[in-house]
């Protein structure tokens, strides 16, 4: 199969060869179209880096549902912790089969690529982490799936749940999570002492949720970079949210932004509405890998979001007041490239060899596609077609 | 024409019978459908007052041109106004024509009123209103245009801005507009003279873009409202952004609230990305009128934006952290009656002797659709389809 007339990144317009659902060949297109009997032709059409969602929950969306109004009774992260827990215990419909509706919608919005933390808790066991790996398995060919033990409800305040987390690693869960240690759990060294014993044991990575702002939030970065350097976890530690680093001076975050690239922990984020963003580009000036994330969609936490990832760059560089080409290209960076370092998808790249993995678009730059979002023409993985115009066609 | 099983925001199902492109009778769905030639049956979509864009900028948009990077050099209201002269020096294609895109844009997507500002200064003097009175002109069976004199160069440091801002109110434009009397002007009590002398002489009410953030933004608010009451412009007058009040602590913002609605001034928020956005259920909760806008649409200012003021009714209600229905519902409101009323639109509602003026969506609920922002599959002005599945057919 050939993709004429592809647009890339760089500007540059090429023939790409696809053999054996890879990239045979990047030919230049002045040289006109081979005679061959399989051509797709694009037209001028941008051809950008399959999407990476590197923070989703599949186990909490309501997609597909009929609507079901908030019901939290305040506004703190407990607040909803117990809002979810009625709704959990008032659904019908198997996680199965919402997060399943939710992954055909991504992959039809150019997603192949996700972390999806999955709540594990003394209440739910392992179900939640049985239906994602149902998911998982079930979509195996369209979409990769890393999976997080999440402890929703906490470990140190929910007895039980450091070893549901370590059964959740043996049973298929890829690493282990964490979330707010001091806000929620009460107890930053023994947070950190079980999340990370457990990730030692078992040789995976971390992903700490982390909502807790301002100078206490900074300390359990901190301390959360240390406990990364001690237990030679570089490179595969990640903290999701950090909104403490958007609500501190400059210098504090620089600091902590140091301390975070040396321990080598990613930070991601959501382009959050209601909470301070972090400083995305003074994390990516100090060394820090930021990548991109949709978050909750439509379920016990928020009415918002889509799973559209491009549309999440997009929101990205809204909160960030993003306006400039090279912002832009960051933003689009954080949901492409620095989510697939961060996830460990080594099979990724638009490169001679490289897996003929593409979204195609209608727009004359990445900057441009970031902030107008348009429409998905082509979805195409391993060389095939698997949506068009927004909508799967496997 | 009758419009069959269309749900109306209040959950009922009714079908409307428009006679004269307007409503003569909302009819109980349950008694099934009238024999009757012409029926547009909707299935049970959600109908939705048109949307209201409380704050547009028509003649800056390049929207259908090839993207432009952004060239300011710096982050300040000062270095974009700079940063827009070049590009509106270096520009060939006529204002009309880009402002044009973008109403078949918004109309496409349910706005059928709008107010635009429109820069006036002593450099482009009425140039860019004749733009806009001729898009205005030619798109007056579509949308209603209401037309803001802006100096976007300030007033007291562009001599001369004055009186091109009451001619633009002699030539048509409906009401005089302000620019950060105090961060761009310099002078607050000069800059309140000039165009409240504008408005008290021409009769016409006032809209003003207020950046400054803080006590400074506060004290000019205070001195907003008590220059409307002064001048008998109680109703007739609204602050756009007005930051300020999103940055200060909650006795403050409460306390400029209660000044703010015993003045009936209004405040327009676009749901800013880098900004503190104000408020909005405090102020609602004290009286004051809020309303919604897109503010800059891939303009010289912003490459983000596209007219959808029910994904801007999102966009408010990320920023502002809603969740619950009746939040949604408020952000709905922005982008709807309460911009109605801001705009002085009468012939506005859905109600029996009211124009038939729709937006039919698939949605369960006015929340779901302010939070899913669903494709618009009907458009309807008086009775008549104007745009089909967010395309444009008239």
């Amino acid at each position: 199969m050939l993709i004429a007339n592809a647009v890339l990144a760089d500007g540059t317009k090429r023939h790409i060869d696809v053999k054996g659902g890879r990239i045979a060949a990047l030919l230049p297109a002045d040289a006109g179209v081979p005679a061959q009997t399989d051509v797709l032709d694009l037209a001028g059409a941008l051809l950008l880096l399959p999407l990476v969602d590197g923070h989703i929950h599949l186990d909490k969306t309501l997609l597909g549902l009929p609507w079901l109004p908030n019901q939290a009774a305040g506004n703190k992260v407990a607040d909803r912790i117990e809002a979810e827990r009625n709704v959990r215990a008032a659904r019908t419909v198997p996680e199965f089969e919402t997060g399943s509706n939710l992954v055909r919608q991504v992959v039809a919005s150019g997603t192949l690529h996700m972390r999806s933390h999955v709540d594990v808790d003394n209440q739910l066991g392992l179900r939640n982490l049985h239906e994602v790996l149902k998911i998982r398995e079930h979509f195996r060919d369209l979409v990769t799936i890393e999976i997080v033990a999440f402890p929703q409800s906490g470990v140190v305040r929910s007895p039980g749940t450091a070893d549901l987390l370590d059964a959740a690693i043996a049973e298929g869960a890829d690493l282990v999570g964490g979330l707010d240690p001091v806000g929620i759990d009460g107890d930053l060294k023994a947070h950190l002492d079980a999340i990370f014993t457990i990730a030692e044991r078992r040789s995976v990575g971390v992903d700490i949720h982390l909502h807790d702002g301002g100078e206490g939030g900074i300390a359990q970065l901190m301390a959360i970079a240390e406990r990364t350097v001690a237990t030679g976890l570089k490179g595969r530690v990640a903290v999701s949210h950090a909104f403490a680093l958007g609500s501190v001076d400059t210098d504090t975050a620089a600091r902590t932004a140091d301390a975070l690239a040396n321990a080598g922990v990613a930070i991601m984020s959501h382009g959050p509405g209601g909470a301070p963003i972090p400083p995305l580009a003074l994390l990516r000036e100090h060394g820090v890998e930021v990548f991109g994330g949709s978050d909750n969609i439509r379920d016990a936490w928020s009415p918002f979001g889509n799973g559209d990832m491009l549309e999440r760059a997009m929101m990205l560089g809204y909160r960030a007041n993003f306006r400039h080409d090279h912002e832009l290209q960051l933003a689009f960076e954080m949901v492409t490239g620095a989510a697939a370092r961060v996830l460990g998808i080594e099979d990724y790249g638009i490169a001679v060899g490289g897996p003929a993995d593409f979204v195609a678009v209608e727009a004359g730059s990445v900057a441009e596609a970031v902030a107008a979002r348009p429409r998905r023409k082509l979805v195409i993985k391993g060389g095939k077609i698997v949506a068009r115009d927004g909508v799967l066609v496997v």
